[in-house]
């Protein structure tokens, strides 16, 4: 799968050039009397592939097409052909907004002919503006839609963000406790003028996180210390595969429990409602360096600092240990196997324990003896 | 209330000073034979005040009494002992962690006499924490416990972060897309090195504060433009209350509806189970700016974005107008009858439906006439 994401400097042409071509194909469909179509990729279950050739979740080759004159597809075809022009109009003012700010946008246009559910903030998919990012290869955030942005960044990495016009130096080594935010669109506008470090660690906590930035562990290892702060947003998951992609090693520091065995997972093959966006936001170069129920043979204090699994870890566990790709991945076999027999669970605070400084050794020792899962 | 928040250089020794004196007071109650007690203001509900006169929600008079000799008492009494001597550590060392970080260091050395409910990052309350500050006369921040964080800060705000034996200059006016983070903790460690603005525009979502920042409301309207991204955490909170002390006029800008109220009225007189750090993280100067139902008469477009209130809006409509001091409040009063009338409710992305700079216009022309809600 090619990639989607555009270089800085001429996306915005670019892009218009494929809106424009978009609505010239249904022109000359209109000239010869047929009904306008638009061609998609299909997102549905049946087409999502975990290929473990190449170590993410893609789409697979089925295509679907929209007709406008099919009375279950009018409506939703006239939103689709109405967002592509507010896009255009977005580019070429040079204005981003949010799919909230879209929705009033068009509900200011088209009044009532609109389906609000499909603008939630709170839906994961808003399938229009999915159905025009993959049938143009581009991203939303290439469309000027920028997307909920979580996530900081610590360490010897220099950017220049051209963000509005302007040109500001972001140095990620010089942000105090706070850290760099993760912006929504980490490709256009942005220039990545250092990265000097030996590797990335991502950090499931900002707890955690502002834990090992007090201690300046990025300084001390010279690494890149990223907090998703949870599960990891685009422009989070997209930072880290451009990282990766000038070769430096990820390492992902999770809980030991569902959410952090998710974080890991996202971050490295992608996920679901994001798998049209496939190699962009995937890193199966990425590795678990914690914690993990083995790490109590190494470190005897973490056995009395287990706490109870939930129910959502051991059913996550069993599902996991149910995927046939996971037999691959002996050490996770493991893992799960042990929390499904323990019933415990461990959290990186928990290395916290005898120290508060004691998870950088840890993190040191592991990461030094290359004491990762894959 | 006196404010409880200190100024950085000597917060170490006093902090320290003051969980020593609590230690020996104990100590001598041993001595003579009784039982060591601890003396708390009561947070209960019987002891939370609206005070109308100051603008704010703060405890009252009432305290009570823990005693190491009792049965109910004695394993929390012995846990806040515990928090202590952990904090007075985290003071020596210089170092800082979270609550969950505190729990594992405690159940490391307590095993399992602890109450681990008591320490979830979840729970609003942390009660032995509450117990510790408010019996010293301390935050939490200033015993090193670092809280969420959470909204970000544009504009001319220079800052001197001293974190970790750093010198870091953040200067507001050049963080680019991303803004500066709010971090836990805005007193200790840190300057305000220059403060150059008009006011203060405290926007309730995030997206929001990228369309504003893209088009440089705050450099063009000489502004300090911060999202607290929904509920303001007590950084922000005590961020804004630090500039309002600035004699910079601070205006909020939320939504219409039952969340954006509640983001108001907690920035302006805090809420209940912050109550005790009252006038510390309270800014009744606060004015509310917008959105209003009463936009309507001057934005004709407006009326048709409305979306339809949700019944958690009108149940919170119908609570508010319920109290007796909101009739202090009468612009308040015809707003929220408006919203129980019409079942309508209006989100600040509605002023992007004509076109995406209109919510600059909108916020220039509402603060420039002075058509705030008090």
């Amino acid at each position: 799968m090619m990639g989607i994401f555009m270089a800085g400097k001429t996306k915005e042409a670019d892009v218009i050039k494929k809106l424009e071509e978009l609505g010239q194909k249904m022109l000359s469909q209109i000239d010869a009397e047929s009904s306008p179509t638009f061609t998609t990729a299909l997102r549905s279950k049946g087409n999502i592939i975990y290929d473990e050739g190449v170590g993410y979740i893609r789409l697979g080759g089925k295509t679907e097409e929209r007709k406008f004159v099919n009375v279950g597809q009018a409506r939703k075809f006239m939103q689709t052909v109405a967002i592509a022009a507010k896009c255009k109009k977005f580019l070429k003012e040079g204005a981003h907004t949010s799919i909230r700010g879209l929705f009033y946008q068009l509900k200011f246009s088209l009044g009532d002919n609109l389906d609000e559910e499909l603008f939630s903030e709170q839906s994961e998919s808003n399938p229009l503006v999915e159905d025009l990012e993959v049938a143009l290869g581009v991203k939303r955030e290439d469309l000027n839609l920028n997307t909920d942005r979580k996530g900081v960044v610590a360490g010897p990495l220099v950017l220049k963000d051209k963000f509005g016009g302007g040109e500001d130096i972001i140095d990620c080594t010089k942000q105090g406790r706070s850290g760099w935010m993760i912006p929504s669109d980490v490709d256009n506008g942005m220039e990545f003028l250092e990265v000097g470090a030996d590797y990335v660690l991502v950090v499931e906590k900002d707890a955690m996180w502002q834990r090992l930035n007090e201690d300046k562990f990025w300084k001390k290892e010279n690494c890149i210390l990223i907090t998703p702060k949870g599960q990891a947003s685009r422009g989070c998951r997209r930072l880290i595969r451009k990282l990766a992609s000038r070769k430096l090693p990820v390492y992902v520091f999770t809980d030991c429990d569902a959410w952090g065995w998710y974080i890991y997972w996202a971050i490295k093959t992608g996920s679901m409602n994001l798998a049209y966006l496939g190699s962009d936001i995937a890193t199966p170069e990425a590795r678990f360096v914690g914690v993990t129920m083995s790490d109590i043979k190494d470190y005897d204090f973490l056995g009395q600092l287990t706490i109870n699994a939930k129910e959502v870890d051991i059913k996550r566990a069993e599902e996991m240990l149910s995927y046939d790709w996971i037999q691959h991945h002996k050490d996770w076999v493991e893992e799960l196997k042990t929390v499904l027999k323990t019933k415990k669970k461990l959290e990186q605070d928990a290395l916290q324990g005898p120290r508060l400084s004691f998870v950088g050794d840890y993190l040191r020792e592991k990461i030094a003896k290359k004491k990762f899962l894959a």
